[in-house]
């Protein structure tokens, strides 16, 4: 069985699960560390496990460009070509050509539209070399077969907030069709390299809720082994992320695992997404931001904190900030991870300071290993029946640390 | 005893020796990895232990701009600061400060001569924020003293090989009378941190003989623990470092440990250093060729190599060669590395493409490992007796290589 739901919550819809792959089980709810180009960002296969990650992701997009999914292929998978032995998720590319297509990079910064979409498929220009690329639900589901995730996601349009109703729900007739192809393209051949791969299901419908609930009866009908919930909102406007869940949510069957793409960005979200019985997520946020030196920080560390900080993000510090010079405590003193219990404040404020790559992985497998630990405290905390408790303790916590500042 | 001369080659003037300090033993001849700002770039403490590191070197210039020497100071030193726990060596500033004074940066382009050189010591400006700052002989003393390291060097001018007799000996002059005022210094405080730190003077005498044998000379006479060989060519120009060698390497006794400062470009340079009786030696190419995908691999892979490759740099590949993309072999097939026995040249090669961080830890781990390793070789060879037949049997493999090209 690749989906099971072990235990549910009786204050919240929150539950624990597990997820059965050939490379290995996979506890749920979980955070998937994010491998962009087939490596998490400064770290080793050895490190990303220590940390405690159960699973990783890696993206299509960017492993189409480079080193092409053939390449893979040849090395009978990405397990093998970036030595990683766990479990792995692909997405299906959908939403990095479809980020071309707004006219914006990943950071914001505008730039010519990148991208074209037909009712087929969508042509697209790589950011690297400005050559021409195109991706349909049957290019989307072969490169992943090739690259060899143990879960691939189903090709679909990834649509703006700001699409009117009507744009919306033409976008969703082409993500409802292309997520039939997707499954038939990957029905006729689930194990490439002697493995069984799985796939999930996306539900979009931007804010419309009529169009959310259309899109999670259409996904959820259709055979997928897991579904996810998709949208530029997801993760990152966490208000929307929540009213969206509360319409989807109750109509996903309990027996497959539900995904939300793009939550993480901060501590709090994830008691946000657990609460409503949400399985997996991933975000860039802790990897990206730990490399500006942006590191969590638990509720009790930051309190004791606060009054020496610039900044009013709650649960985050930058060791950047010239208070930690000198400082001879780790980064978060309750913290289990390699960082803290080896390296000072001092020491991790002195390599970025002097632009040295060391800090770069340190704020990694500190910010990781953070979100990697909150979510084994929140399955310990399911399964005791204090999960309600803890959600609510964090976010007081941040709420008064906010207000005080 | 600080040195211990345990054997002597008969065939050449190698020979092995020990030397104990208070944070562990050091078997020569031997590599020191460089770790400029205190970290040995890109690598962990336990990393920079596993690649077989017995001493690693820290830099007083960088350290005394960034993060200055009283906070590694209040920290009780380097080693707690950074966490390395095997023995160190600090250089004494000189070098970096008289390369400011040069007008050239350590790439070779030019800027403004930033240090200005009198009788008692010189004066220069950051490359950070151009700050203004001050060497004397007592202050590099100081410095060093509360950085901690085990190994300290005397303050000296490094003459550019440019500089005509009448300069180089009044350069000289002062060098000698610096090296007594360091020898001073430290006497007043060789344990401030409670461990034995030890204190090397430095030969300098840019390419006259006469100077180089009159500071040989000299500076042996001054009860140092251990005699430096220093100036521009040493390491840079192979050729004047072993005439250098030939005049003052027969000068210096054999109880004291013999340190040529900034070998270790290319692995036929550490058979020379050492065929003269070398003891130490260190320099930041192999991490910093590294960096750009210059690795080293042994006269069999080469060999095998060479064909396919475009440059005709002996035991040296470029692993952004577009010829590894595909390449499912190690590095080198010879290597005990973590990077060699875990990881392809096409991963590695696919990371250094996609700028990946990653990718300069696992060609850091290769470089010096190799350096390490045929360092180990090397003292096996001399235990041996087959020393003089290994340096003939990698510099004939590495002349046939660029000849055959």
């Amino acid at each position: 069985m690749f989906f099971k739901e072990l235990h549910k919550d009786t204050k919240t819809n929150a539950r624990l699960g597990i997820i059965s792959t050939d490379h290995g089980t996979i506890e749920t709810p979980i955070f998937m560390p994010v491998g962009t180009q087939a490596t998490v960002k400064s770290l080793s296969p050895d490190e990303i496990k220590q940390i405690g990650s159960q699973i990783i992701l890696a993206n299509t997009y960017h492993l189409h460009l480079r080193p092409q999914e053939d390449l893979i292929d040849r090395f009978g998978g990405l397990h093998k070509f970036m030595k990683w032995d766990g479990p792995m998720l692909t997405d299906s590319g959908g939403f990095q050509v479809f980020s071309l297509g707004k006219g914006f990079n990943e950071e914001g910064s505008e730039h010519e539209s990148l991208a074209m979409i037909d009712e087929e498929g969508v042509n697209f220009k790589s950011h690297i070399d400005g050559s021409n690329h195109r991706f349909t639900p049957e290019i989307a589901i072969d490169i992943q077969h090739k690259l060899g995730a143990d879960i691939i996601m189903a090709f679909d349009e990834c649509t703006p907030d700001t699409a009117t109703e009507v744009y919306a729900k033409e976008a969703l007739e082409r993500t409802h069709r292309w997520a039939k192809q997707s499954l038939d393209a990957h029905n006729k051949e689930t194990n490439r390299h002697g493995y069984r791969q799985y796939i999930f299901g996306i539900i979009q419908g931007a804010k419309h809720k009529d169009l959310r609930i259309e899109s999670t009866k259409e996904i959820c009908s259709l055979g997928f082994d897991g579904i996810a919930i998709g949208g530029e909102s997801i993760g990152y406007n966490m208000e929307a992320t929540n009213e969206i869940l509360s319409w989807v949510m109750p109509l996903i069957p309990s027996d497959k695992p539900r995904y939300t793409m793009g939550v993480g960005y901060h501590p709090l979200d994830l008691f946000t997404v657990v609460a409503h019985g949400v399985d997996m997520f991933d975000c860039v946020a802790p990897t990206r931001i730990a490399r500006n030196g942006a590191l969590y920080v638990r509720p009790k560390t930051y309190n004791a904190l606060k009054d020496s900080l610039e900044s009013n993000a709650p649960l985050r510090i930058n060791i950047r900030n010239a208070r930690f010079k000198d400082d001879t405590g780790p980064i978060d003193p309750e913290c289990d991870c390699q960082t803290c219990t080896t390296f000072t404040r001092a020491y991790v404020h002195h390599l970025f300071d002097a632009n040295e790559l060391l800090a770069f992985r340190l704020a990694t497998i500190h910010n990781l290993r953070f979100f990697l630990k909150q979510m084994e405290d929140i399955r310990e905390a399911i399964k005791e029946g204090t999960f309600a408790e803890m959600k609510v303790e964090w976010e007081d916590a941040a709420k008064k640390l906010v207000t005080s500042n």
